[in-house]
């Protein structure tokens, strides 16, 4: 196999620390987004959102960072990672979809876009307004669920609850 | 199994439609996002993001759209919809993570926030900013896999090419 990253967003990163927890053999090949290396017709037609990571498994070419860890998941399917009940299953999903949707898009990955990925990529400023409504959605879903975790406290160990 | 929605949004409909076309025996009972009924305390204390929609399967309580695809989809195995090669499987998953971060919350769903939940929720008048960031989302994701569709259309059916 081999990943196509740029570390060390955290894109990259998720699916790097899941190769490395579930001890794949894995070839990594970076893609410097400064030097413009997801524009190139090669990359595209591997991934047409001309973006990383993206993962190459003797032919088959799967990009969308919580797809790949679906997929590293299902290579050592006795690890456990990804569970083997539909309700645990579906667990997972929400917890990557929020990830994908609410936490990443709308809040730090907005926020990062602003701060970070328009320097790397040459696109000009950050906004304030895309900043601010990053940092209140980041507060808003960071709110909702240590309130949640609070009133189900009994669910987490007692580092967990430490921590909170 | 009960579904708490409110259509028309397609995170509703497109619950509505899977449920539909798998012939699930479930209850739909409307959220008026409109009358705040997804802040009461007891719809926070099944989905923490005030989000709809939501499903509850006989005490197990489930949000994020994607999530509830997939585990509407495991109540009818036999009908492939979620299919049983990890490849498949991944692929189902990659355009699942698509569809929810770059399709919905950074493209149609950045550009219906403003102009269509601000109005509902009383958030206040549409942002421009927001709107045109959405809008040119929008185009670049469509495009993208238009020209990659179009590149690739020996996978498509004559009908896919002919609306091509």
């Amino acid at each position: 196999m081999k990943l196509y990253v740029l570390p060390p967003s955290p894109r990259a990163l998720k699916v790097i620390a899941l190769k490395n927890h579930l001890r794949l053999d894995c070839e990594m090949r970076i893609v410097d987004l400064g030097k413009d290396e997801h524009l190139t017709p090669e990359y595209i037609a591997m991934n047409p959102n001309k973006k990383m990571p993206v993962l190459e498994d003797d032919g088959y070419v799967l990009w969308e960072s919580n797809a790949i860890l679906f997929y590293l998941a299902s290579k050592r399917a006795q690890s456990g990672v990804w569970p083997s009940h539909p309700r645990h299953q579906a667990d997972v999903l929400r917890w990557l979809a929020w990830e994908s949707a609410h936490w990443d898009a709308e809040s730090c990955g907005m926020v990062g876009f602003e701060k970070v990925s328009k320097a790397v990529l040459r696109l000009g400023p950050p906004d304030p307004a895309f900043i601010a409504r990053g940092e209140q959605n980041f507060c808003r879903f960071a709110a909702d669920h240590l309130a949640a975790s609070l009133s189900q406290r009994e669910n987490f160990g007692d580092d967990a609850c430490r921590l909170i």
